[in-house]
C-alpha cells in the first residue's frame, strides 16, 4: 500500500495565486514537501499535524541535490498516504519535474500533476504588459539562464533567442545575462531592445525595473541582489 | 467617477484551477465580461445581481469584433464600480490583452492584471509531461497557429519553431497544422518528432492523444472537431 503524490504548481509566491485545487490538496495532505519559494503563508493551508518538509532549492544557496529530493519524495510516498510536492510557479516549467516523475514511476507510485501560475506570467502581469501581442509578439519563449553548473547553457538555440519579434523570459539569468547579451548581439539582437528586470515577483519585495538590454547588462555586471529574478525582453512596450 | 477593471486569467477551464485572487475579485464584481471558455461554473463565484456579459470568442464561430469588446469594457467601466474581465488561460498569452489595455488607458480607467494558469501548462500536466527538461528541452515556446485572417502567420520565426530541442505549444493551430508541418520540415524538423493533440483541456471533454508530427498532420487533414485544442511537439516523452 503506497501513497499518492500531487505535484502542485504553487504559483509565483503570492499565496492568493494558489489555485482552488492546490488548496484542496494541501488541506488533505499527510505530508508536504516544499521548495523555498513555495513556503510561508502557502503552507498555512496544510492541516495541523501534516509533515512540512523543506527541500529548498534557491539560486545562489547551497541546497539538496536533486536525487536526494527524488529519494525523499519516494520514501514519504511509500510511508504516508497523501503527499503534496509543492513547486513554485508551474512545476512543468524549470521545476525539475522530470526527475521526480521518473523516480515515482520507477517505484510504481501513482501521482497527479496540477498546473500553476508560472512566475513568467506573474512578472508580465506585474509589469502591466501582455506576453503576446497580435502584430509584434506572436511567439513567447521561456529559457533558463544557467545550466546545472551555473553557466549559460551552451546548446540553446541562440538564433531563436535573438529574435526581436518574440517575447522572451529568462529564468535564473541574472549572473549570465551580460554574456547572453554579448552572444545575442552576434546573432543580430539590437542592444537597445527593451528589457525588464522582475525581482521577487508577487512577493512583498517585488521590484520591477525597465531597461534596455545594454543598460540591464551593465547594471547586472556591477550589482546582483540575492532576490530570485526573471528577465523579460522583446517588444515589451507598456 | 470611473470604475476599476480586474483582468483575470481564469485558467484553462476547470473551475478548480481558478486562483484565490480570481475568486475574490469575482465575488466583489458589479459586472463580469467573459469569454466562452471562461464561463460555466466559474461564473458561479459572482455575487447574485452582478451583470454577467458574454463577449464570446471561440475558434470557428462568429464572434464579436475585438474593438467592440474593448468598447463594451470601457462603457461598463465608466458606468459601474468593479468590473472583472475574465480571459481563459493566462490573459497575457494569446488573450488579446493589449487592445483592451490600450482602450482603458485611453479612457483613463485604472486596472490590474491577475495572471492565471495557461492552458499550455494544463495540457502538459494532463499529458503527464514537463514542458522543460534539464537536458533535452531547455526552451519552451508558445505560438499561435492562425492570425486574424485564420491563416498561418507569415512572419513567425520558422527556424525557432523547427528546433527539435525545444518544447513547442501551438495555440489554435488545428486547421493550419498540415501546412505548418510542411514548412517546418523544410527547416529540418523531423516528421517523426513526437506530438500531442490536447483537446478540451481541463474540461469534462478533455481528450489527449499521442502522435508523431506526420501522423497528427494526416489526422487533422481528414478530421477536425470543434473542440478548442492545443498541439504540443518536441521532446515530449512521458
Amino acid at each position: 500500500m503506497t501513497g499518492f503524490v500531487s505535484f502542485i504548481g504553487s504559483g509565483p509566491g503570492d499565496p492568493e495565486l494558489l489555485t482552488l485545487k492546490a488548496v484542496d490538496r494541501l488541506k488533505r495532505a499527510d505530508a508536504v514537501l516544499f521548495d523555498d519559494l513555495s513556503s510561508g503563508p502557502i503552507l498555512g493551508h496544510a492541516r495541523p499535524g501534516a509533515d512540512l518538509v523543506g527541500v529548498g532549492k534557491r539560486a545562489g544557496r547551497k541546497s539538496p541535490k536533486q536525487h536526494h529530493v527524488s529519494r525523499l519524495l519516494v520514501d514519504y510516498a511509500q510511508e504516508s498516504g497523501r503527499i503534496v510536492r509543492l513547486k513554485s510557479g508551474d512545476g512543468g516549467i524549470f521545476g525539475r519535474l522530470e526527475e521526480e516523475l521518473t523516480a515515482l514511476k520507477d517505484a510504481n507510485i501513482p501521482y497527479e500533476i496540477i498546473p500553476g501560475v508560472p512566475s513568467a506570467c506573474a512578472a508580465a502581469a506585474a509589469a502591466g504588459i501582455p506576453l503576446t501581442r497580435r502584430l509584434t509578439a506572436r511567439r513567447v519563449q521561456f529559457v533558463t539562464g544557467h545550466d546545472v553548473t551555473g553557466q549559460l547553457p551552451e546548446d540553446v538555440n541562440l538564433a531563436a533567442l535573438a529574435d526581436p519579434t518574440a517575447s522572451t523570459v529568462v529564468f535564473m539569468g541574472k549572473r549570465t545575462f551580460p554574456k547572453l547579451l554579448a552572444t545575442l548581439m552576434e546573432y543580430g539582437l539590437p542592444s537597445a531592445t527593451p528589457a525588464i528586470l522582475a525581482e521577487g515577483v508577487s512577493t512583498p519585495e517585488q521590484h520591477i525595473t525597465r531597461h534596455t538590454m545594454a543598460s540591464l547588462a551593465d547594471h547586472l555586471s556591477r550589482e546582483i541582489s540575492d532576490q530570485p529574478a526573471l528577465i523579460l525582453y522583446g517588444p515589451l512596450a507598456s
